[in-house]
């Protein structure tokens, strides 16, 4: 049992960023400032840069990793790195050390509030993957666009399937969504139709960021795959479900996805979650060779997603559910990936896919919890929802509770802008104003 | 009809590097050594950085832009300077231009043997899609593999179906391919093996290179999209279809083309190539509004692959076609990339798809040209192929002629090694010597 740490910074017993967490995002004091590496506790941000300028996070006499816009620099520089930093993290804000707590220039200059700042995307995000982990999920979709006798196809108790999402959309919590346009494809139209997604949706995901480089052709070994990985956030896998419909036959989700992934800005190490590691699902049929693992292999994490109508005063929580429900694991999955000689890069992102668990309300995405508008959600205001208006705020948070310890995730929330108006018939320009 | 102009630098009515190219590259003068822009000129390269330090190519007073390891800062530059520079070196490089002519000690810095220099890959390629754009593959495709009655899909003739790639995995013509191991259904099995594949294909494309980046949430419009590409290269999309066929149902290809991707090191720009302009397809169905384009909108690309044995003395030439068959041309591919929202940068690959003409010859994979090996391929020296053998070299090439004047991409080329021998039952460590 982990030993409960004290830090001199009060910090609520509710709060994710206790003393146990010390996850990375990147802040700066202005929106327009410079970016930093930062570090929540409580409601502050540690400024690792001004801890390193005072030599009191000293990684190597000839460089500088905080300083920086993105923790890519950092994540790089290795995972013996990623630990004495969090070993001299909690030592500096423990309520036994001195040097931070009893020095309140540097104090001042190191220790900011959180509700002060603006948090940025925290890695520059060279690849990223989506899996399609939850054997929930994929059977509810199979069972509405394929299926329901053959819900889950003959691959997917086989391999963790994947796919290649699109790196550049990537946003951080807070980047508002512009409801996207595409082709649309009704029932009773011989043609598809240019118009805006009517059935915009989230998808619930954690995803894990790559902090180990590999050369192509060499995959990674499953009981390697864990040094791989550096931390993971909460990812809303936006979706445009008709568009997706129409498009993903035979290549796989394309505009229905690239418009906008968000993900929370802190980024939880594994060596935080480490006390809260929990033996994953039976595998049956037992995995090939190469994805066989025998140690509890994911994260007891529970998550929630929550709506803020704009005609609400309280966001209505649709959906709860849990990390741990996850057929394949991290390891595995990125170790499918490189299986073939696919190299993977220091910050390339790797989403779970959506988690669902096997009640209707812990599962994560409207077109599951609505059935495809065949079941509405009603809020507590009423209103109802088959897919996301204009104006909702989409929110979703993650924490680990064990023994009276907690971390946690904060969360990632975006409000859905409406769409933009096109004109084609007179200029073939899209008009970038918004309805 | 475009001008013949003649270069003080003999260059063989044969070349694909004629002073109507100029095509740019990455070039270091030792394998390792500091890597520079140069740009084609019959077997020399010109060495950019050289003709910059010398204030003979100067495109601002604070920078430079030729001293790079890959052309994204050049290209980040602007259109304007891209004509700027083709001017300026068509200039240097005339017979009436005495400049570099006569001047010995400055020629012998400027310019080097191709045949001495390492090409490398041209681009930080920050995104990379591929489309599937030439109807003959499609169909020949849907043939195989779905349902030869229902060949072409209902989407197929309304939108450039796309997917994302994979970016990290795409080297430069002259790397090595690993033979990729994966799960692979064997028609008479229960389950999946684990196997090296067994049906190792190429897909003969090209791709265009982004120039001009976007915001995320601003579509570009249809008449806008060329002003976005800087230029084209030859792609060869490798391809694994055992691994593909079991793994791409329901989200694409993944691991059956994430272990390599390959382009020709030199990038022809679309100012060249704009005397080879002509006429694409009809499009039957007429595309929705945003997609219409009533100009010229495609390249007449001679294209051609060959493959060399390595029990033969001579490359056999087994397929020749033409991009100009291709039914989406490269605006509409990005328009409607971007009409959701998505958002490209400046280096983002996006690759044609298999560029098949509508005979048995003119296919541009082993899959077609050999019917999922129903059809061997006989070459010149009596041996035959169904897919590629370890030690074949796969050689794509392209060139464009009319009117006495040629340009040409030059050619990719890739030779195959053996899988990775793999040992699980023992340590699960896959040992990375070859067979």
């Amino acid at each position: 049992m982990e030993q409960k740490l004290n830090s001199f910074i009060e910090v609520s017993p509710q709060s994710d960023f206790t003393i146990h967490n010390l996850p990375y995002g990147i802040f700066s004091r202005t929106a327009e400032g410079e970016r930093q590496v930062g570090v929540a506790i409580g409601d502050w941000v540690i400024d690792l840069a001004a801890l390193e300028k005072h030599g009191l996070l000293k990684l190597s006499d000839q460089d500088t990793y905080f300083n920086q816009p993105t923790l890519n620099k950092f994540i790089e520089s290795g995972k013996a790195n990623w630990s004495k930093v969090r070993k001299t993290l909690q030592s500096l804000l423990s309520v036994d050390n001195l040097t931070l707590q009893e020095n309140e220039a540097l104090r001042q200059e190191v220790l900011v509030k959180q509700d002060s700042v603006t948090l940025h995307l925290p890695i520059q995000v060279p690849g990223y993957t989506d899996f399609y982990s939850s054997k929930e999920h994929a059977t509810n979709v199979g069972c509405m666009f394929r299926d329901p006798k053959n819900a889950l196809l003959p691959n997917w108790s086989e391999l963790p399937v994947g796919y290649n999402g699109r790196a550049s959309s990537v946003v951080v919590s807070g980047t508002h969504v512009v409801r996207p346009s595409g082709q649309i494809k009704l029932p009773n139209e011989e043609r598809p139709v240019f118009s805006a997604t009517r059935k915009l949706d989230f998808e619930l995901e954690t995803a894990f960021i790559v902090g180990k480089p590999t050369q192509l052709g060499q995959p990674i070994a499953i009981e390697d795959a864990w040094d791989h990985i550096f931390g993971m956030v909460l990812l809303n896998d936006w979706s445009a479900r008709d568009i997706q419909q129409w498009e993903y036959v035979p290549l796989g989700p394309f505009n229905a996805k690239t418009f906008a992934s968000s993900i929370s800005p802190w980024v939880v190490t594994l060596e935080a979650l480490e006390p809260f590691k929990v033996e994953g699902p039976k595998q049956e049929p037992k995995p090939l060779a190469y994805l066989q693992e025998n140690i509890a292999n994911t994260y007891d994490i529970n998550l929630s997603v929550e709506i803020q109508s704009p005609k609400s005063a309280q966001p209505d929580v649709i959906c709860r559910t849990n990390f741990k429900y996850m057929y394949w694991s991290m390891a595995q999955q990125l170790t499918h990936h490189t299986i073939g000689g696919c190299n993977v890069q220091v910050g390339d992102l790797m989403g779970s896919g959506t988690i669902s668990g096997s009640t209707p309300d812990s599962y994560g995405s409207l077109l599951e919890l609505t059935w495809n508008t065949t079941k509405p959600l009603t809020l507590a205001n009423g209103e109802t929802r088959g897919f996301l208006q204009d104006g909702d705020t989409l929110i979703m948070k993650g924490h680990c509770e064990k023994n009276g310890i907690r971390i946690g995730f904060g969360e990632v929330r975006n409000t859905v802008l409406p769409a933009l108006t096109f004109d084609f018939a007179e200029t073939s320009e899209p008009n970038y104003e918004a309805v």
